[in-house]
């Protein structure tokens, strides 16, 4: 796999930058899940001096120009010239922020992410926005340094998804925004699916979830023990902490139980992505999913094509008639319309698959004009509220409802929401291409989920980050983000016509 | 606490060597505790890797010279000499084995502690006998690299107790031995104490010792959650993460639940010296207990003379009772005999309080003879078998009872068993000088265990590794190892005259 002499000494001289990574990812694991709490401010210090160290291996003048002689060399193999483009562009990232900007920014944004909790909490835009006011001029300074072409948000944008560039989202989000309203009246018009379901509020025991979750890991083949573990956080969320140690996790509110379980799905879609990259790309820069919305859309084809399948629930219905004693009273389709209950609402989390996008179109609108000095962030709550209302229908009376809902902006974050859209795309364009190959419906009803999997594996995953996004979508697909099997996808499900 | 420049400037680059530390120790506990199985190929690299690099950032010229300087510093205060000593100690280490010999040995250990493994369960000293010459022969080179004067046994005693010698271990454990024969004839003659008691076989639920520990480390105030946890694991152990993140593990067997409970307070005796260290020298090499030995004293402290203690188990009988439903057969003075059963046996880890350095005399002599030359490897198990008739009047009829019993060898620890011993020592010398400022009895009775752990803090732990052992001991004690303490608690607890 790796044959050039260049590439291999270059990776010899990685591997302690990937151990700085793989503890990182445990610190991280640990401090989500089971750091007692007086440990924080000592955790804190060691994550801030591992990542500044592993800054600074990685910027070694030696290191640095090893890289750029292996750039210039034509004769490598795909996997060898991932290898040189995943750490050129760490480079090119971390030389062209400088120290001074990334110290205010850092120091900015933890002052930020507190002030944004109160403000939320005291529902008072007012203790944020001079938080948010620098961090939008930071940003702007930041995508500065970066370079940019057409638009300052490209800069930002790439960050978080590898080539994404204003245009791109332009093109993906506002036809889908056009169409998703007229999809969302209809629905809502034919009344075929609730706007609400009795049980969103049947409460649970949380032994009997932790029995429902796991019991569906394992008709999911999720290996538990061997290379993966299910534990429990506030927020879910899936980190690899190596090939062969991949871990989720999952939260338990006590009502509406399906949030539980399509939240453990979800991360179990983010996991196999990690857990399916090739074992021979281990211990190299290459060995993780290749950008934000790439694994968001492995997450969301398990969560919503799967997930919330007609098929899927069928096929789980025994596991949760097992271990929820009040699911006697519900029949597989009363389950299936719980599981897809569609209403305009104030909050993205809460949102339905028909919803979901609009919400982050008001997002990356919002996104795009702060960071071209196009809006005062003095205006942002009333924006928020007027676009909730052009897109959705429905107008927040609150800001903590409304542009104080999420933590992404006081953590600096700009350009991180459109992944979440991509995810849907993407998670609907695997459902199209999949379907030429096998029969989905069936796959699912029958719980033959390796069959998935391994398609999911030879197309996407076991690549890890060796293709940029776009590329390993061509590869795959023959195309990039596209939009209309995600609406196609909508249309089959939610409309009767 | 820290006010010379120069070695403000070592703690602040100090930082970095740390974080690798605070990393290191985590991904520790993981591998111990909740790794699922195919994270080790990874993780053991990661470990690799990790303590290379922090070798690099030690051995760096620049910080070696700034540590050499400061030790030229007079003005200094304890503290500010405590980081130089530590510091320089490590440095002087690391630079005497050379990466040849430490490769040899890092890898020869890795297949010996394999080869042991089956060695033993094959009950086969063949298997283990040439790597454990092998390892032998590359320890004594090791001594010779770090250099001795007396002895080379001296070299490698260093390692795991700072300052401790060969003719320190001749002097405490040969009387040592000569007394504890002939208190261990009068308790077997008398036979107040059983050899064997019938709570030994009886079986417990795990969930009810899980209570029992929890509620035990409760009542002896362990900060649960706030700065500390207890998770299972095969071999129970403590590990200071931070200090404000110290976490134990403990072990359930299923049957004989004092083995369970006892791991559980010996883990939190050597947890409490870490907790207790002065806050002030958080991000230091001195954040840690100084040795082996001192750290055993406490863990052995709480285990044998507070937790097989007549009061101890008196506090605790109610919780036994409430938790364990075949307690209430016995009586708190049953639960007594139990806990202090003595019996002469052929395995250390399984022995009483008054046999138990027997086994550690046994081993120190012939790691004396070892690493001298003065035994060959062929020559161990009929040695072993030998000296464990003469020490304890039982002879071993397989080595896998004999001299494959433990792992430390394989692992290439010779020169760590007579620290056991140490810890024995210290924790009756803290007994008897606790016992003149106040009353212990009376204060294990009442449970005031808040007392005995500020003693400790005043006296030992706040220091950390601000003074080597034997000066410690000496400012706490006006004396260093001294063996009669022991002699005269065992004296005191098992003879009735």
């Amino acid at each position: 796999m790796f044959e050039n002499q260049l590439i291999k000494e270059i990776l010899e001289k990685y591997r302690e930058i990937w151990a700085i990574g793989h503890a990182q990812a445990l610190l991280e694991w640990d401090s989500e899940t089971y750091m007692p709490r007086e440990g924080l401010e000592e955790r804190a210090v060691a994550r801030a001096e591992l990542s500044l160290l592993a800054q600074k291996l990685i910027l070694k003048p030696e290191f640095v120009e090893l890289v750029e002689r292996a750039s210039g060399v034509e004769a490598l193999n795909d996997y060898e010239r991932g290898v040189v483009r995943v750490l050129a562009r760490e480079i090119r990232i971390m030389k062209a922020i400088p120290p001074r900007l990334l110290a205010e920014l850092t120091k900015t944004t933890q002052e930020a992410m507190y002030a944004w909790r109160v403000a939320k909490e005291s529902d008072d835009f007012s203790k944020f926005k001079p938080y948010l006011e620098k961090i939008v001029e930071l940003t702007r300074e930041k995508a500065d340094c970066l370079g940019w072409k057409e638009h300052p948000y490209d800069a930002l944008l790439d960050l978080y998804e590898e080539g994404l560039t204003t245009r791109d989202v332009d093109n993906v989000l506002e036809p889908l925004a056009r169409d998703l309203k007229v999809i969302l009246e209809k629905v809502v018009s034919e009344g075929r699916f609730p706007r609400k379901h009795p049980l969103e509020d049947v409460k649970y025991e949380r032994s009997w979830m932790e029995s429902v979750n796991s019991e569906v890991l394992r008709l999911l083949g999720y290996p538990l023990g061997d290379k993966a573990r299910l534990d429990v956080s506030a927020h879910p969320f899936t980190i690899g902490i190596g090939l062969g140690d991949v871990r989720i996790t999952t939260r338990y509110e006590g009502f509406d139980f399906k949030r539980s379980l399509l939240s453990t799905i979800h991360e179990f879609g983010h996991a196999t992505y990690e857990l399916q990259i090739n074992p021979s790309l281990k211990f190299t820069p290459l060995a993780t999913g290749v950008s934000l919305g790439v694994h968001e859309g492995q997450s969301r084809f398990w969560e919503n094509i799967v997930g919330r399948s007609r098929e899927f629930l069928e096929f789980i219905y025994p596991v949760l008639r097992r271990n929820l004693p009040f699911i006697e009273k519900y029949t597989p389709e009363d389950v299936y319309y719980y599981f897809n209950a569609v209403r305009p609402s104030l909050i993205r989390t809460e949102a339905d698959e028909v919803t979901y996008n609009l919400h982050i179109v008001l997002r990356a609108r919002l996104e795009k004009l702060m960071v071209k000095g196009e809006i005062k962030v003095s205006e942002l709550p009333e924006q928020w509220n007027n676009l909730m209302e052009e897109l959705l229908g429905v107008k927040p009376t609150r800001d903590s409802e409304g542009v104080l809902q999420d933590i992404h902006w006081s953590m600096g974050s700009i350009g991180y929401f459109p992944t979440y859209t991509l995810g849907n795309l993407v998670a609907a364009q695997m459902k199209y291409h999949m379907e030429k190959d096998l029969n989905l419906k069936e796959k699912i009803a029958s719980g033959s989920f390796n069959e998935l999997k391994e398609w999911q594996r030879v197309k996407i995953h076991s690549y890890g980050s060796t293709y940029p996004p776009k590329e390993l979508l061509r590869r795959a697909f023959s195309e990039e983000y596209v939009p209309e099997y995600w609406l196609k996808y909508l249309r089959e499900k939610y409309l009767s016509i």
